[in-house]
Parts: structure tokens; C-alpha cells; sequence
């Protein structure tokens, strides 16, 4: 039986430690082709090149996979990677594993997970890892045996049209990592608090910063989870439709 | 009674013709302030910018309103807003008129849209408008009298937290608007074609161009809905769990 083909991207870029471990980790399952930004894409979201031009390079990188760099953004990647790259379907899309969370809210500000929700909407089965540490030395190799049989169980039952996996990983030792949960979306949100300086010509200048607020302990969110040592699941959709409240709406609208 | 304090952004850039005529159309209706990006930013989705830094100008444009062109993506917009320009938390964010069309799949891409995500995930009313003409100079008048009763019902009626609005008007006169239909995200998307050119020093690089798939016919689907001529309005969430197959993952990966 032929090897899977598995795509990996991210969105911290094509050399950053966390997507060469994944690239390690697939390699032991399936034929790795990985297209990549060439340039760090973390919060750029579902954003996609429109007004600009891409480029791309193949690189070497240690391993038997190939690697891309492309010059856009990690939705750009997917669709670049089906279009132009791949000669066939991938039987996985896997993306990451990003230095950092993208545990509940910020999955839509996470390019990490919107590569992985556009191969979503390509009809591709797709999983975006994300480590709860953003330092460039982080310890990915922790929850390898978690990584590998999360894909391996998604190759042997490929996930329905319209969802896709976002897995986060709490910053443990393999010993203390108390297994795997699935969760919904927990409900939070970033309080802003935007850093204003002066520049050397007298103008001001802002960096977006802010902290996480998590409103949800309830049992079954990805927050609480991680917060216990599990690795969070949340099953993810594309049809963002509030399916619910659509009987009000005609009432008060229509 | 005061007036409502409505925040105006948009994804086209803050000279857009289409976030003018609804500036006009809101300074009808309460207090406006806008706080738009200072350069076109279609396609950005939900990016944010947190590797570099904002600037803010305030400009002087016809009408009553305030004007500030940021230099960030639309949700960036409605961050600065809220954090640094804005004195009070608006009653209303209304994102628009997107030049060209954001219905179906296109919500995850457009920055239109995920200003009025933003908006939402900070617990505000937020409607996004789309007019289905790309073109610099359409008309974005017949719709006038649709817009401001969806926003006149939404601020008597707020929407539950959770849930913001994505509506999208055909590219039809006045007397050949149907009406409203509330309706679901139609099942569709890209079919991607990476036009491939060479630079003058002879390496290729690409323009992403695709056509639209829409491979949904159902009668509640916002895509129907607009060819058919009606005003389709999307309730839209952003908790993307998709709960019902929760059950299903336990089973396979806990």
C-alpha cells in the first residue's frame, strides 16, 4: 500500500523548530511535501495574497521530504501547494506545530489553524498542532507519541467534509501529559492594551498587546483542559452559520 | 435619548466609496466615528499585526462624523477603537460596503467580515455589508433603505453575544430588490488557478485568480437568496466548535 501524502505548513515559518519536528514526527508515517511561508505569518488569520505576487523556492532541509517556501501567507501555502506543488490530493494537510496556543478564540486569528481550515474547505482532512510555548527552544518532542497517533487515527478514519482538528498541547514532560480530551472552543477573548511610544521624529506609535481572558471553566472547554494536563481536541467547522438563531431573525427581519 | 454611538470600518481603505456611502447613511441614524484602514486590506480575513507597529492619523472628510485612517487591518481597526479612540463602548459596529461580494465561504477571507467578528467577540452588535459589484464606482444607494432598517431593528433588538451579521445585497436597482432573507452560509468555495508569469530578470512568480464553486442549490442558502435578488443576511458565530461531532472523536481518540 502506498505511503500516505501528507502536506505540512504553518505559520511561524519554514525553518522554524516547531514545523521541522513535525516534518520528523511525519516522516515516520507518510511521503512529507512541505510548503511553507518563507517569512514568520503568526496572526496573519485566514488572510490570503490578492494585491501582491507570490513567489517560491525549493529548499534543502535535512530529512526525505521536500520543502517550499513560499512568500505569502499560510492559506496561500495550501492553495498554493494543491495548485501548483502536489501532483496529487493529500491524504492529511497537517499544520505547525506552532510556538504558542491557539486554544480557544484564537484559532481565528491563528495562521497556523486557518491553513488548516482552508484544506478543510478543499475537502482535505487537516489538523493544526499548537504547543502552549512560544519560545523558538521549545520542547516539541514531548508529546510526539500523541502527535503521531492523533494523525494515524485520522488517516484510518478521515474526518466528515467541513471540520477539522485544532489540538493543543500543554508545555509538560511526556510523563506528566495526562492524555487527550475533546472539547469545544472555551469562551475568552484579549483584552487589548495598546503599547503607545514616541518615535525619534516625535510621532506616535502603537504595538498591539493585551492579556487572555478566559471566562469558561466549564468541564468540557479546551481552556480547562490544557489547565489539567490533557491535550485539547476541538473539532472544527467552516459553516459558521448560528444555525439557532435564524428563526428570530426572519421574525424580526424578513 | 442619546444618539447610538455606531463604529464604522471597513476592508476597501477609508476612502472607499462604499464606507462613504454608509457613513452617509449612518450619520442618519446616530453618532458616528470611523475608524478605517489607511490602505486597501481586502482578503486579510481575521490578521492582526503584531510584529510591527500602528500609526494613526485623524482626517478631515465631509459629514459630521470623525474620521481616523489606521494603518493596520480591519480588525486591528476595531481594537485601536475600542482601546484608544472611542470614549464610550459603541452600540453598533457596521463594517462595509465591501466592494464585491462576501457571502458563503468568502466570510472567512474577507476583512470586512472579521471586523464584525472582532466587534462581536468583544460582545458588540456588529453587521457586516457587502455589495455583490467589485467595481470602484457602484452604486451602493438602491440598497439605502434595506441597510438602515437592518441596523435600526438590530440596535432595537441587540444580538445575543456571539453573534453578528453578514449581509450581502445583489447588484440590482432599487425596484428589483426582493427583500430580505435570512438565510445559511451556502455550501461553496474556490477552485484556485496560480497565474503563473515571469519577471523581467526571469523568475516566475504568481497572481492567485480562482473562480467561485457554489455547489449548494438550497433554498435557505444566502447564494439562492441572491440570485434571486433578495438581501441575504447570514447569522454568523464564531464559536467554530462543531459540537455534534464531539461524540464521535471520544470515541476514537480519548
Amino acid at each position: 500500500m502506498a505511503k500516505p501524502l501528507i502536506l505540512v505548513t504553518n505559520d511561524d515559518g519554514i525553518a522554524a523548530p516547531g514545523i521541522r519536528n513535525l516534518v520528523e514526527f511525519m516522516n515516520e508515517i507518510g511521503e512529507v511535501v512541505v510548503v511553507a511561508p518563507n517569512s514568520p505569518q503568526s496572526g496573519k488569520g485566514h488572510a490570503i495574497t490578492i494585491n501582491s505576487t507570490l513567489t517560491f523556492e525549493e529548499i534543502n532541509m535535512p530529512g526525505p521530504q521536500r520543502d517550499f517556501a513560499l512568500s505569502g501567507t499560510p492559506v496561500d501555502c495550501v492553495k498554493f501547494a494543491l495548485d501548483k506543488i502536489l501532483n496529487r490530493t493529500p491524504d492529511l494537510v497537517v499544520s505547525g506545530i506552532n510556538h504558542g496556543s491557539n486554544s480557544s478564540i484564537n484559532i481565528i486569528y491563528s495562521g497556523t489553524m486557518s491553513a488548516a481550515v482552508e484544506a478543510g474547505v478543499e475537502g482535505i482532512s487537516a489538523i493544526g498542532f499548537s504547543l502552549l510555548d512560544f519560545s523558538w527552544d521549545a520542547d516539541f518532542t514531548q508529546a510526539k507519541d500523541y502527535i503521531q497517533k492523533i494523525v494515524k487515527t485520522t488517516l484510518e478514519n478521515p474526518l466528515p467534509k467541513g471540520i477539522v482538528l485544532n489540538v493543543n498541547i500543554p508545555k509538560l514532560i511526556k510523563e506528566e501529559l495526562k492524555g487527550i480530551k475533546i472539547c469545544r472552543q472555551a469562551n475568552a477573548k484579549w483584552e487589548e492594551n495598546f503599547d503607545e511610544r514616541t518615535n525619534p521624529h516625535g510621532k506616535k506609535y502603537y504595538w498591539l498587546t493585551g492579556y487572555f481572558n478566559n471566562m469558561d471553566d466549564g468541564d468540557d472547554a479546551d481552556e480547562t483542559a490544557l489547565s489539567e494536563g490533557y491535550i485539547s481536541i476541538v473539532p472544527v467547522k467552516f459553516d459558521l452559520t448560528a444555525h439557532e438563531h435564524i428563526t428570530h431573525l426572519k421574525a424580526i427581519l424578513e
